[in-house]
């Protein structure tokens, strides 16, 4: 039995590609002392790790050179020498791309299948469903009737933003970049209107149309010219969560825009960065929450799973050209 | 006894000049049963009436065309036909251009020139600091230890912001446009250091110089470029009150420049636009607190006066070119 470890080669410039990375062969690892054997079976790509590939400081150190990428996994403890853990258990946790790795537990939360599927772990019961309650809760302060638009809305974390909107009583609005996508959101996950900002002529006008009433909250997954579209459509004291900015992420210069601090000031409008981790200690009830309105069908999610370890970076890939319906999960 | 107004003739384009204005003679008004007659002692010019001269919906209505205008007031009540005013006394409130006019009461408070000079009632002790202290109260939330960064901070608000720093424990670096204002700061005002944005040929160097542990909060006064070096200087959680845009209130072109969200995402940061009116009900205990260190000789403050009514347009007008001291007020 040989293990698998897929590291950074090189750091990508502008959009990624399979030359960035480097697959390579090794022993499997004999757990230490108080360590556990793990088997990875359910690897999450996200558009964050685009972030980590770069050189630069940021809330999470950057990915070295050489050493092998991490993201969420599920993996199956095949040894323990760890009393808190037990050989067949499953654990979720922030791991190496490898097939079987050692690690000590430190950080690692037991999944069961009980519950749910293992993979909802990684998605709508994972970061990504915590993402969409937490940011809504945090920073969003979402209330009952007030007009809630999403952008990346088909995607994994945008499909929970705009179903949780309508749980509360919301007009959900959501952006999408296909007929598709702009179908499915409106009819498995419930939206009130949607956007196909591919074959909008004017974003401004099209979200000034889609909100009536104006904008109170922006769940934002893409930044760039989305994001100016919803800020010109905000009501006062709206509230701009600022999740992702996949749209620049693959930009070699620094993107420009309009100014926003005009528009912030003549309508006491508030843009903060959203990070889930910054609210750990939430976890616990959130993740009973989400679960919660899944056994009662108020939620629901998609999932693209590709199969095998060493399709890791091309789904990582796949994912900045939207070609995933909701959570991107490679199982192992 | 002939009374004036000042109107607004044309909106302005790009800087405002003396044609935008028209001063006009009329008899002065008598009050009806329950109404005042009021006569203008001091008037504030502030540049955020820039904004409101633009015909856009805002979080104030904008000045009509041929209207007078209008701004904080200082006035002595010559006549009163309402039982809440006595002849003699002195009221503080949003009212007309004009040497004289009525009122009916509505929205004036009652200001004692046995505290303090009525003067500072348009200024430290009016909606000048409380925008100060509010500003870093509501949204800053500053902490005893944090790196203040302030720009326009020689003018009204600035100066009284790094006070406000000082006072709290804080490192407290100010921006200002010339080498008088940046030694006035430091020594009339006790800031820790200071930066001239006009003779520095790197800004975002500057601040970085300035501020060796990051910038935790910045309380920005101008917008533009400066808001960029400090955003790429924040620390994780900073937070950015954005209370004016002064660089940017002239431009006939909608203005712009490096995108946000991605510095926004990678540190947690929040900008949120702030207007004093926001507040009005933590206006008093506000009020309360800056009187109470101006007692304690812990603040200080200039002001530029300028005599004559109908100087008030160039008044306001020369807050364009930072010729003001502190302050700036029209004595009638």
């Amino acid at each position: 039995m040989k293990n698998k470890t897929i590291s950074l080669k090189e750091r990508p410039s502008g959009k990624p590609t399979l030359n960035n990375f480097e697959i390579s062969e090794e022993e499997v690892p004999k757990p230490k002392d108080g360590e556990l054997l793990l088997q990875a079976k359910y690897v999450s790509v996200d558009p964050y790790l685009r972030g980590r590939m770069r050189d630069q400081k940021s809330y999470i150190p950057p990915f070295e050179l050489g050493k092998p990428l991490e993201s969420g996994i599920i993996a199956e403890v095949l040894e323990s020498n760890n009393k808190n853990f037990t050989k067949g258990e499953f654990v979720n946790g922030m791991l190496q791309w490898k097939k079987f790795q050692t690690s000590n537990g430190n950080g690692l939360n037991k999944v069961d299948r009980k519950h749910a599927p293992l993979k909802t772990y990684l998605g709508v019961l994972g970061l990504t469903g915590l993402t969409a309650y937490l940011g809504l809760e945090k920073i969003g302060k979402l209330q009952k009737g007030e007009t809630l638009l999403v952008s990346g809305a088909a995607g994994a974390v945008g499909s929970v933003v705009g179903q949780i909107g309508k749980i509360k009583g919301c007009r959900v609005v959501g952006i999408a970049g296909s007929e598709e996508k702009i179908d499915r959101i409106q009819e498995k996950f419930g939206f009130d209107a949607a956007i196909n900002y591919k074959t909008t002529t004017n974003i401004n006008k099209a979200v000034a149309a889609a909100c009536p009433n104006g904008v109170d909250v922006y769940f934002d997954n893409v930044g760039g010219e989305i994001l100016d579209a919803a800020l010109v459509n905000m009501n006062r004291y709206g509230r701009v969560i600022n999740c992702g900015a996949i749209s620049l992420y693959n930009k070699t210069e620094t993107p420009t825009g309009p100014r926003v601090e005009p528009l912030l000031i003549k309508n006491s409008i508030l843009m903060q960065g959203f990070i889930v981790r910054d609210f750990v200690k939430d976890f616990g009830p959130a993740q009973k929450q989400l679960a919660k309105w899944m056994e009662e069908d108020k939620l629901t999610y998609l999932e693209t799973v590709v199969e095998g370890f060493e399709n890791i970076p091309q789904a990582f890939i796949d994912l900045f050209d939207g070609k995933n319906k909701g959570k991107m999960i490679v199982v192992v």
